[in-house]
């Protein structure tokens, strides 16, 4: 292929595409990405990480055009931006590409739901762009990933702002040649390292590439310039940020192979490799009844990367509990919890589930597959009772149903917003692709 | 040595360090850097990259505490902070740490000038934490350079957002806590791509180096945290953008080497590697009298990066006329010039300049060094002059004066703010260390 005119290729697709030409499952897709991530902003708005991120740059706001989702705050567009990719992230709750572990929506729906209040838009044209945004963000990833992700690189960072700088130049209604130097600019912009893990700074890249994506559309729409091969060049992103640059699946098939229809939203508040573990052990709650109290031991055969990411023995606080597969499958048998409430302080200091969790042994096996796990129950009368989760729910194999992404959206609002606008705002989400200016939806996430 | 406490040792350093400590040659020098920065945000703040840049960010910024150089403009803190870092280095005039060829003041200054307002920050603290901020900087970009240059990293930036936070750290107060989380923030932020040469996005570079890396001293400020290894861990800045890391040279001789006293001030506005051979056509210019009507021929004798960098024929704009050495030479000998007006639309397309540019030839010559050039004019009448320049004014062997210091400046202000403005901001300028409030320097630099 020609692999000379990449920038100008994927640029050109961004502007021109129109809405009629995405296939209607791909737009049910993106409307689900919405939602989840509705939710999730929502949900990590009274984090602690969002406070102190609100207490450095409040001072620096605009004019307040833009609503911090699920606060009272108001901010400019970009800071809105930010503030909102960071609390989409901060549960570790949102959506999964599962090929480039992307979490597609921070960067690129933080980013355009903040530009477009004030600017009817509506909501066709906003899923559109949503869309085009991730699509663009995960043909990136996919060119570079893996060896971008193994060298250190917080993918949804550096190849989430491209996927901001596409839909937000969707939103502004950039010319081709300036949509070509918004990449430019937001390649020049692409940071996040994955040191950065276990802090403030993990959700911080999703919501800077959010607004730095944003920034440089309307950089370019200011006629500001940049390469025009600033994906491709000799030190453009793909050579400077990584070994592997395969062009092809930033080219091939747009259009018809459509990133952005799979996309994947979390069950559980946690790192996916422990998903599996939390799933089998809710469903032998649903089968154990009140037998649960009585379990004498809990074996769990899993994929050796969960003991390696997740063995924590003794969490001492709710953040350590999501590297304890101890701690979660305990939550799990005991509370059938995988959501934000089962990490906390307060869950991993339970007696009944520290007992419990002193019960559970893991065992390393290279056979069982990153989604499987294989459970053994042992009950004090020893009755043993045994189940195999082949894929996790949330898996692109056991996808969250819609009505599972309202679920987990009006269980992790509520306590933020309360019932009745978590429910409203869970109602207008899912109707989208029918608003007539999604700032309705921006104003409905206020606290 | 102990790799494992780099960012530790650096940012205590950086908190702990005393005014007292710094030798009065670096803090001369520190002042002479400042000037320089001044001079050069004054004199490139009418160009067009900056109003693109204002075109597209003043909407988004905050109360207008800060003034924008050489423009009528306020913006809040960090806006002007960018805005002031594009127009310090968008004409290639200001400043360069030969080691690293990092251009040290742009991130650095930029960023505390604008900090400063209304925080009534004496002449002695600002400078402290401008050469504390260009210290770090450096340091950090003698630890990875020339692989990190030579991947494709523009330096300036990525190390530069390092030096914008211990400085606006030190402007701030922060704990040594805070520091380390400041540079862990400014590490995640790290970008900018050699790519983008010859692109607004290269000045767009120290600039957002200015704004992030103060952002990030507000974040930690606010006990925003991030990794406490942010430079040294197997996936920190070091490992992830280069392939050599020598952390001796951030740790060792921290308070008694001192790379801020190594800066150099470009005397011509254009890369440095035709410094040499304007030097040498201005001094012939002053031997040759009227003569320099009378020229046959200009034979240039000069390392082979000039051919290679600048070796354009028929430059077509004045930003073409930076990557000829023919014209450079040309417009030396006929105008005495190597300023910014050099290198201007007009300048390139002067019949005189051009006909003289024709009777230019370069001769590669591995045995001159980068910094040295011989050249040989044979006049109409046969008669031949020959000049060789050892070191080019500029370099360290040959620093530039204060008061060439002073009349770059002025030559490059008055266009801008005019010359009672552009005398009293220089004069203001050299006084830093008396002031009681650098709120009142910034102020004069208004438009």
């Amino acid at each position: 292929m020609d692999d000379t005119r990449i920038t100008k290729r994927l640029a050109e697709w961004t502007v021109d595409l129109s809405a009629d030409e995405i296939p209607a499952n791909v737009r049910a897709e993106g409307v689900r990405t919405f939602v989840n991530w509705l939710g999730c902003a929502v949900g990590g708005a009274s984090h602690e990480t969002v406070d102190r991120a609100l207490e450095a740059v409040r001072m620096f706001s605009g004019p307040e055009r833009a609503q911090v989702i699920g606060r009272v705050d108001r901010l400019d567009e970009l800071h809105a931006a930010l503030v909102n990719g960071i609390s989409s992230h901060v549960l570790d709750y949102d959506d999964t590409h599962l090929k480039t572990i992307i979490h597609p929506a921070g960067p690129v729906a933080s980013a355009i739901l903040a530009v477009a209040e004030g600017r009817a838009i509506s909501g066709r044209d906003f899923l559109t762009a949503l869309i085009v945004g991730v699509e663009v963000e995960c043909r990136i990833g996919n060119c570079v990933y893996p060896d971008h992700y193994d060298r250190g690189w917080h993918i949804t960072g550096t190849a989430g702002v491209f996927g901001a700088a596409a839909a937000t130049g969707r939103l502004l209604g950039l010319t081709r040649q300036q949509m070509i130097w918004a990449f430019g600019i937001a390649a020049t912009q692409s940071s996040g390292l994955r040191e950065m893990f276990g802090t403030m700074c993990k959700s911080f890249h999703p919501g800077r590439a959010a607004q730095n994506g944003a920034m440089a559309a309307f950089l370019a729409k200011a006629n500001f310039d940049s390469s025009e091969r600033a994906i491709e060049a000799p030190r453009g992103f793909a050579n400077v940020l990584s070994t592997k640059q395969d062009y092809s699946e930033i080219i091939n098939g747009l259009g018809t192979r459509w990133e952005a229809g799979l996309n994947t939203y979390k069950p559980y508040a946690c790192g996916i490799v422990i998903h599996p573990a939390i799933d089998g052990c809710e469903q032998l709650r649903e089968r154990l009844g009140s037998k649960v109290f009585a379990i004498a031991s809990v074996e769990l055969r899993t994929h050796p990367l969960v003991l390696e990411l997740t063995g924590k023995r003794t969490p001492k606080t709710g953040l350590e509990g999501k590297f304890s597969v101890f701690h979660a499958a305990a939550t799990a048998l005991l509370r059938g919890d995988g959501s934000p409430t089962a990490f906390t302080d307060e869950a991993v200091r339970d007696p009944a589930i520290m007992a419990l969790r002193d019960k559970v042994t893991a065992t390393s096996d290279a056979d069982i597959h990153e989604d499987a796990a294989q459970i053994a129950v042992t009950l004090k009368n020893g009755e043993q009772i045994n189940l195999y989760v082949p894929h996790a729910i949330g898996s692109l194999e056991r996808p969250l149903s819609n009505a599972a992404i309202s679920e987990k959206f009006v269980n992790q609002s509520i306590p933020v917003i309360g019932e009745k606008a978590a429910r409203d705002l869970l109602a207008k989400g899912w109707a989208l692709e029918a608003a007539t200016d999604v700032a309705q939806i921006s104003r409905a996430g206020a606290a």
